[in-house]
């Protein structure tokens, strides 16, 4: 069975009628968990209480829940929700978004593009994991329309955007917060679970604004998030990518963090592009280290993301701009149609899997 | 009297033992606004919920406050509090923090600073108020100690930032939300008030880390708000500085929304710049239609500020590297010390006053 007790990802549902609270998804069906175990915390509209328990928490809940799960189901069966009955809401609240840019290849694609004539890599990138802070208000849960942003596509010239764009990302969930002050600790003492991300882009718009101060109106417009958080636990762990440098100390590699994850661009039906995460060149770990190195503190519900998934191949490029190559080169649809970026009425999905573990998907049209 | 029946700004209080809940200054003493008005809303530890009530709301208050302290004060005498008999707290919980480039001499400057030889402006510049999301889980109350931050100065360097530097800006809060999708509306229907905010800056982590997604732990450590947040109306209104070319309709001015506020940068008790506000190039509402006109919605407790306030003169400068052009000429104190950079145990205040307005003051300390 897919979604089995190898994966049960945590969500927030509701009823019609009734308030939304937390869900773990198996099979077709959603465990009501406030009801199957007795415990407030999951009555609540948004998993950040249960997040913010810590590991050891989340551990013990995961064993509690197969268990259930895997003993007499006629005790358990009442309060297992069948998926077409309920509506799936934004799974916790956002406190900080940051944005990382974790892919060698989609930071090497989108400098050849945007700088033809220079080094594509600045010569900051293989020393740190280069991020920013995107806008947390308008992280909106799979589903919710995109409306194509307005704004300044170049100087003096405001219109819709005739770039837009989406980036196929994975986004961690912090649990656990940290002090100010100080870094932060190990990775699954803070990192609750893994969301799939949508940061759709205006290109044009990106371009001009992000000079000297970074992306701004051109991604704040929306970024969709999958309804289900996938435990740390279910996802299988591989070394990370070799590095070159060897990252100074603080981001130097304690453990295995690569990830084994292969996500899937769907546009209006169709697969074009099948980006890997296994071979991005910073892993998750070190994002959180570099995010806190300076003393900032995390809080429950910041979501940091990778950055645009992109491998070597053209068919795994996690973008629009970089598979169409800014626009020059179209991808061709089964239907005969072509695109460079999205028209109105376009839908998107990107779901992703880890062997037989599936993170979901993530959904937006434009329109 | 300072701090009189004009200015009335708000914060959250607490007497020993007691949990935060909402005050207005009044001279050297608080009211406290719950007991005082028989207002609910005004017992939360955040002024969130007052400032989503709205305008007609914050006028309407505004009014009964000025009637109660300006009647018989015997009534209202038990509901003030002496000021040393308070601690003061967060003024609201910040939702989205933003940091604009707004100030025209700031912006030349910095250019010249980093890019000796080309033009100190990018062409953005003078099309768009350029701005950036910083991290909005480490705002931090006037009084919060600065740690030092550490983190990568150069390539595969580790370190103690050796450029540590204040910033000293206005930050408008948001009280109304507005709809994803849509542009906000008036300035004066979504803007509660003004508050001080030294936003802190490590250089040379920022000078490594910035290309090309923009600032991020060169800034994400702490950024410092003072106590009282100084409603819109207690506020004199100029009108805002000529701008060359005039802006694109999104960005023009429909109101006078230029502020005649002077800043005051102290460092260890001596005045080293007094940044005037009046002189900004882009005005408040123009950096609040800049930050929705792709659809972005507001939240309650959103925060966006102006950016370094610098004027033309170098007593006006208010950062240190502009001060001392990159720590290149020395700012001389009266104590026949200099300073290039904040040194371990130096205190900063920001203060501002508009008139007979006070905004208060934002201190730090750096251990």
């Amino acid at each position: 069975m897919s979604w089995g007790l190898d994966n049960l990802p945590y969500g927030v549902f509701s009823r019609q009628g009734e308030a939304p609270r937390v869900g773990v998804r198996y099979g077709d069906r959603v465990l009501d968990l406030a009801a199957a175990l007795h415990d407030e915390v999951f009555a609540a509209p948004s998993l950040n209480p249960f997040m913010a328990r810590g590991r050891s928490a989340w551990h013990d809940t995961r064993r509690l829940i197969r268990n259930k799960l895997s003993g007499d189901l006629a005790v358990t069966e009442p309060h297992l929700v069948p998926l077409e009955q309920v509506r799936l809401h934004m799974p916790f609240e956002v406190a900080d978004y940051v944005d990382f840019y974790c892919s060698l290849e989609h930071a090497s694609n989108v400098g050849r593009i945007f700088r033809p004539d220079a080094e594509p890599l600045k010569p900051n990138w293989r020393h740190l994991p280069v991020g920013y802070h995107g806008r947390a208000g308008t992280v909106v849960p799979s589903g919710t329309p995109v409306r194509r942003p307005h704004g300044q596509l170049r100087a003096g010239v405001y219109g819709p955007t005739a770039k837009l764009d989406v980036e196929a990302e994975l986004g961690f969930v912090v649990g656990v917060p940290s002090e100010l002050g100080s870094p932060a600790g190990a990775f699954e003492d803070h990192v609750f679970g893994v969301t799939l991300v949508n940061d759709w882009s205006a290109r044009d718009i990106q371009a001009f604004e992000y000079v000297p101060l970074g992306p701004f109106l051109g991604k704040s417009f929306a970024t969709s998030i999958s309804p289900w958080v996938t435990p740390l636990e279910a996802l299988p762990r591989v070394p990370g990518r070799t590095q070159d440098p060897e990252p100074i100390d603080y981001l130097r590699r304690k453990d295995d963090w690569g990830l084994d994850i292969t996500l899937e661009v769907e546009l209006n039906g169709e697969v074009i592009s099948r980006p890997p995460y296994r071979d991005m060149y910073w892993t998750p770990d070190q994002m959180l280290a570099h995010l806190t190195v300076n003393g900032a503190s995390l809080r429950t519900g910041d979501l940091f993301a990778s950055g645009t998934v992109s491998g070597e191949a053209r068919e795994e490029r996690g973008s629009l701009i970089e598979l169409t190559w800014n626009g020059t080169d179209p991808v061709k649809l089964r239907s005969g149609e072509t695109r460079t970026f999205l028209q109105d009425g376009d839908a998107v999905t990107i779901r992703a899997t880890a062997g037989d573990v599936s993170l979901g998907e993530v959904y937006g049209k434009v329109g």
